[in-house]
């Protein structure tokens, strides 16, 4: 492991079939590209020209209600919709097929200046409680395989409202990566009888080493694999395939680590750290999936400063990923920092 | 096909074997978040500042020479190394290799306020003989297997210095696209006996929809799977599978049609328009890769205007990549552009 520590190399992710290229070498070099706005507006409780908060109107006219906790709608400019045509069309290299599905927006609260990060963990909590509920509801649609559930955070993610809410694109068919993800996982467990996931965390606890949190429930920890300078991976301890078998207490669980390293993310840099994350689990298309392992990806595209991201560019488009710092680097960073929020007290 | 121009479907990427979400009712959503810098700063036909101008000092001490048309070096920063180990880290699902390889940097130009958009098609010509001399030059080594060229163009785009210039990164293993090109393209060839890429091109020149220029040697196209905005690929007219195979009159061939798909871009919003952009052909790992047909890809991240881009984030990072335009819709604004360059004359 040591030789790699300070020389290229690429590691495998075993999740996506794909590999990350390691330059541990290259942290240091100079950057006098593009920096980004350190934006941090003074935001208010409630912002009357925000659409998300609570009572005020809507572009398509509709009115929010006063939601006390999370509240959620369908997205007025949903990417899917339920309607589409289901037609396939194939003409030699041209291949096509109708998409239908479901897009929503959760408002995760009320406030319209907080974030993950500095709510409360009980109201993270039923934050992740909306989640599991819309998770069942949307999959049980005939026509939904899969329910994707994300956060775009902050305007370098292309999120355009600050109020903190998420989004899910709930899809007839299996988008890229989650079909990755099954077929990997799949081989796997038709190989040694144990979920990919369940083996990688008991690997990762025995080592130590790029673990940032775990409670009774949920562990968060840098992948060994990691893309993004600052990815994390949050992973449930026992074998929970979908969100909706967690117990009470793992609902809470998962919400104190979202917490968690949510509050590390912004002493990071002392900002407001932008990201998307979201879960993976198992598809609803009706089987059992035994292979599955639900868990969230956090991927934060800043590298060195509240201003300068990392580019997934020319070479990470056309070849591989590229990063300069290690997964175990990132880890140590990320470790050291206070379970404080910054702002708080 | 037509129901297809205004309802969510899903189009699958042949050369990638990946699919792309295209929403097209969805072009006419509001923006509200984040907008770029429309930097256009005046720039110097040589900039002392620069350390890419000719007879200026880099970093480590060395003095460019006084080059008049194309200057390479090996990168100062380079993400790839010689001396990497080669040893191979395995235990449980942790798995890495030392990677080596040759980071280069090709000036494009001795004037640096120009861009490929804006330089003569015969100084292009020069750029493409370097690349040309660069791929064989590099790929002779036995340690490396791929040759990736490519050139960031922009602040947007992670490039750091305006001054016109591309990278070079070879490298030992074959990066992720590379690996799914030639997986994807050996497949239809051992089943066809045709290049994938050639049976592409013959339907497109029939169907002509999503044809932005053609000469003797080479096709500019939005492909059929794109996935940027204003996405687009540069093909050859016979079966070449990589550079060093074009006759001299190909070479120029190539040169013009950098020139046109660069000038539309620039007016299509009146910009110096960012992209990321680069040559796939066939590994120089010792086979033949008769399946292989060199090809450029132009992915340049701009939706509405020269500020607003499209954020790849959320949905797209963990489930596919979505666009709003139709492919179709692209080609025909790129289309109806003039082929003068907005700032010339
Ligand atoms: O090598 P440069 O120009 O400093 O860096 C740029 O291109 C590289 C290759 O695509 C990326 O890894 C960097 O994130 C980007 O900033
Ligand atoms: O739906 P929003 O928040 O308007 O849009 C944002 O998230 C979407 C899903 O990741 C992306 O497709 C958009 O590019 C991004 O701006």
């Amino acid at each position: 492991m040591n030789m790699f520590s300070d020389h290229p190399h690429r590691r495998y992710n075993p999740l996506s079939g794909e590999w990350v290229l390691v330059s541990p070498h290259r942290a240091k070099r100079p950057w006098q590209g593009q920096v980004e706005d350190a934006v941090v507006p003074d935001m208010l409780a409630h912002d009357p020209e925000c659409y998300l908060c609570a009572g005020n109107t809507r572009i398509n006219g509709e009115k929010n209600p006063d939601y006390e906790s999370t509240f959620v709608f369908d997205n007025d400019f949903a990417a899917l919709t339920e309607d589409a045509p289901k037609q396939r069309f194939e003409d030699g290299l041209l291949l096509a097929e109708g998409e239908s599905g479901i897009c929503r927006v959760i408002c995760f609260s009320p406030r319209h200046d907080l974030t993950l990060a500095r709510m409360p963990v009980a109201d993270i909590a039923k934050v992740v409680d909306t989640w599991v509920a819309q998770y069942e509801e949307l999959g049980i649609h005939p026509h939904i395989s899969h329910v994707q559930i994300f956060e775009n955070r902050g305007a370098m993610m292309g999120c355009s409202n600050p109020h903190p809410h998420g989004q899910i694109w709930a899809s007839r068919s299996l988008p890229n990566e989650a079909a990755k993800e099954t077929e990997n996982q799949r081989a796997y467990y038709e190989k040694h009888g144990t979920p990919l996931l369940m083996a990688y965390l008991q690997q990762e606890l025995a080592l130590g080493e790029r673990i940032l949190f775990e409670n009774d429930g949920f562990v968060v920890l840098v992948p060994y694999w990691a893309v993004w300078p600052f990815e994390t991976m949050v992973l449930p301890k026992r074998h929970i395939r979908s969100m909706e078998e967690m117990t009470e207490k793992e609902r809470e669980d998962l919400a104190e680590a979202l917490s968690k390293i949510t509050i590390r993310y912004d002493n990071l840099f002392k900002t407001s750290f932008p990201y998307s994350m979201g879960f993976h689990q198992r598809p609803t298309d009706g089987h059992d999936h035994d292979e599955w392992v639900m868990h969230a990806h956090f991927l934060p595209p800043l590298l060195r400063s509240a201003t300068v991201k990392k580019f997934m560019v020319g070479f990470e488009l056309l070849g591989s990923p590229q990063r300069d710092l290690t997964a175990e680097q990132a880890a140590d960073r990320l470790r050291d920092l206070p379970e404080t929020h910054y702002l708080a007290g």
